[in-house]
């Protein structure tokens, strides 16, 4: 029994035998991806269309009960465990593409719908969605995260691919923001409230989506580089030559060897960057051949990406990093963590970083979509070591204040949640204060996913 | 005397000499471009810095008087009229470029920096602001209405280009808004909330841009169609095969006998596509030959834009579309307005509205950024005639309902201010109660350019 048994039983009786209270739904939908601890909801409702969704909100919110909406439980940060309790509104029923417009260049999808799907669906147009994140998520989970992932060096993330949304609002209203026209002056920008706001200000059911051409010709390389500034170095001149780079990642030696550990590969144990060049096949040629340069000029190794073979198994290794990097030691937590700065901060930070972490024995493999500025740590911890935790806890810290410090943020992509609530307030200063106005604005009743991005 | 005399008297002792009364400074600030009836603020007041803004704010704030945010009064939607009178804060002073990172390519600007200016000062760079538009506007003027131009189908629009914000909020309060980052997803996007806003939210006093770098290579065509479908296949197709273009613009027969008219010039006059390719020298010149054979297959006849000149003028006969068209009936006024539509759907939009305005004997010449589905008229009547501007008002209404029933929107660039205030309902429904939600929370006392966008 739960303070919130007169909301259930209206659900229940709004929804027959579908607001499941089984310990098994409820423990699946508590913890996400994260280091935090787990916190179950009380139920879970599985949603199949805007109407129910409206319905569930107006029901929960009658009765004061909380929700947290709930995509592909692929957060990294806390953001979907259900710290105080109330109804998980799982979203991954609603996964239709609901019209394609090959003209213009847009779809319109419901919010459960995944990227792999999507683009999968798209197929036959010739057009996809550019965002390439490393895990199975949610459209609808990837705009509330603000997501965004190897492609966005070249085509944005979902706040610039997101062109208006479907929400229902913590007073079960249904509110259409944004549309199908390519830019609009017409009001606030209602759309950018949402995207980020993980779950707090509403529940997203559907997206109107930006699209674009696949290209005619993409090419990879894999750079070995003598150190971390080296590589760097060669990101910062690509980007300023402007070549039409699609991916640029980087991943230390460390990360490199977890990724040789878990996919018994034999890739040189050095600072790597991983390059996607895409346009025309004329277009690609030339500029890998420019980067080929670039990168010999700052000592890199170049590795023949040459088959269409070597370039899938190229990437699909860039995306096992988390779980390898997991791998390098087998039952331990890891406190995975992303921050963001100027690009050409990055050998900066990523040096003092490295001080920090060997000075304090961490093991904590590092990789990142440079061409952003971005990178991720997963700094490894044993659970029962009560010091090694508190150690790689006030690493990660000083990891999140020097990001700010050189004025970049505490989060370039995953996103807030619980853990980097303590950093927003050295963030955003009196900027803080004007997320909770707006906050206290559109959930006056602090119901939609309470004690994420922030506490009031 | 006005009801606002005790805020004026403070705002004197903090600013001595500096709180202008007279009629001539306030009739310079009290109508922007547009069609609008002027109504001037009570006093004018040049800041210089954001603590005077700050200051200037409170003291406005602690008695109740209206704050009207003025950049270089370029609007045409009526937003800068004082029609509550009070302050106008004139922010054209503030106009230093603060700090420019070539290496990341990003900049920081006093909000009161034209972008010609900008771009002047940053030729040395190699780096420009890539926002077109056919004014000499203050960058947080732009910001403010969301502006977008000529480059938009390639670099997007100012919500695009801003990366982080200094804004005053309405109770004086100094904000931060994002920062040098690429990307974040650190807590709700209050950027994109001021963005569009205009100057209902508060005052930006700085910006941070993202810049490009100037293309190698840029050329320009201009082609004649034997109609508007044919042009407007031609922009269809051109998107879809993913050319370099930097820029796409339309004008209708009317608008190229103006030009002509305006600018002595002898342009066929027929629907016209005005094109620019910018990239590498090779990508550029192939991607007009593939440009050319599109338009001929579509009927077009081509007029080479060969040497520099040509191309520098030929933009300058673009940009003088507006005062063009309105030379057109001199002495007239002109109801200049602006709606934005799925591409796809602008043979037919256009058709519809060409076939009612010959209906209804209005002279309405056109042009639009039609990369982006935006497009412009100028609709010209006799101030003196009510029976005409009835019958102009009532068929830009029809217009913009036609826009919004297409999926599109009431204004692509240009803004709310008052001329588009009874449109936001039809486009955004339950939205727009949602705007004055946001807006009630940001300004409780309704100060900063009240009557603006919508009523409270
Ligand atoms: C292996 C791995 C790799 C990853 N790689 C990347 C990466 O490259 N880039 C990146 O950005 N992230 C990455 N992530 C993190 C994660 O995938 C993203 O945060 C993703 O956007 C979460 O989507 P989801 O559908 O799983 O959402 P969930 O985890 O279910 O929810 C995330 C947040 O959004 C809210 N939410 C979900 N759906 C909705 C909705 N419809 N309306 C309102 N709120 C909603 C939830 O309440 C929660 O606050 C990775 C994670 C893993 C495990
Ligand atoms: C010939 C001509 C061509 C044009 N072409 C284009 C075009 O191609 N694209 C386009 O988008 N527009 C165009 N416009 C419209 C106009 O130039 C834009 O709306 C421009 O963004 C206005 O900038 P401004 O500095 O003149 O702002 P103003 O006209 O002074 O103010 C515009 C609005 O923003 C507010 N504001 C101004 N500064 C601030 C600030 N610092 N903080 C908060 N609020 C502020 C004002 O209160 C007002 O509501 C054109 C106008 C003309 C006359």
């Amino acid at each position: 029994m739960t303070r919130h048994e007169t909301a259930f039983a209206d659900l229940e009786a709004a929804f027959p035998g579908r607001i499941e209270r089984g310990e098994a739904v409820r423990a699946q939908h508590g913890a996400g991806d994260s280091w935090h601890p787990a916190a179950l909801p009380d139920a879970v409702f599985m949603a199949r269309t805007t109407e129910e969704v409206a319905q569930a909100v107006k029901l929960c919110a009658a009765h004061g009960c909380p929700i947290v909406p709930f995509g592909a439980g692929s957060c990294i940060e806390g953001q979907v465990n259900a710290t105080q309790g109330g109804l998980c509104i799982d979203l991954s029923q609603m996964a239709k593409l609901l019209r394609v417009s090959p003209e213009d260049m847009d779809c319109t999808v419901q919010t459960g719908l995944t990227r792999q799907a999507l683009n999968e669906e798209l197929r036959a147009t010739g057009l996809f969605l550019p965002i390439d994140i490393g895990a199975h998520a949610t459209l609808g989970g990837m705009a509330s995260t603000r997501a965004s992932g190897t492609m966005t060096v070249r085509h944005g993330t979902m706040a610039d691919l997101v062109m208006g949304l479907t929400v229902v609002l913590p007073d079960g209203q249904i509110v259409r923001t944004g549309g199908r026209a390519r830019k609009s002056s017409s009001g606030y920008d209602l759309t950018h409230l949402f995207i980020g706001a993980e779950g707090t200000l509403g529940i997203i059911t559907e997206l109107t989506l930006r699209l674009t051409g696949i290209p005619e010709a993409s090419k990879a390389g894999l750079y070995s580089f003598p150190s971390i500034e080296a590589a760097t170095q060669t990101v910062v001149e690509a980007l300023q030559f402007g070549l039409c780079l699609n991916r640029i990642e980087l991943m230390d030696a460390l990360q490199v060897k977890a990724i040789n550990a878990y996919n018994k590969t034999e890739l040189p144990e050095q600072p790597t960057l991983l390059v996607d060049l895409a346009g025309s096949e004329q277009q690609v040629d030339t500029d890998r051949d420019t980067f080929d340069e670039l990168a010999s000029e700052n000592g890199a190794e170049l590795h023949p990406v040459a088959t269409p073979e070597d370039y899938s198994k190229v990437w699909a290794l860039r995306h096992s990093a988390l779980y390898a990097a997991r791998g390098l030691r087998p039952g331990c937590k890891s406190l995975s963590t992303d921050v963001c700065v100027p690009v050409s901060e990055l050998p900066r930070i990523l040096a003092e970083t490295s001080a920090d972490l060997d000075a304090e024995g961490i093991i904590a493999p590092m990789h990142g979509h440079v061409g952003d500025g971005n990178f991720h740590l997963v700094m490894l911890f044993d659970e029962e070591d009560a010091a090694e935790k508190a150690r790689v806890q006030a690493a990660h810290g000083r990891l999140v204040e020097r990001a700010i410090a050189l004025g970049g943020t505490a989060t370039g992509e995953h996103g807030v949640g619980l853990g980097k609530k303590s950093y927003l307030e050295a963030e955003h200063g009196a900027g803080l204060e004007l997320m909770k106005v707006l906050k206290r604005a559109v959930d006056p009743a602090n119901l939609m996913n309470p004690g994420k991005i922030f506490d009031l």
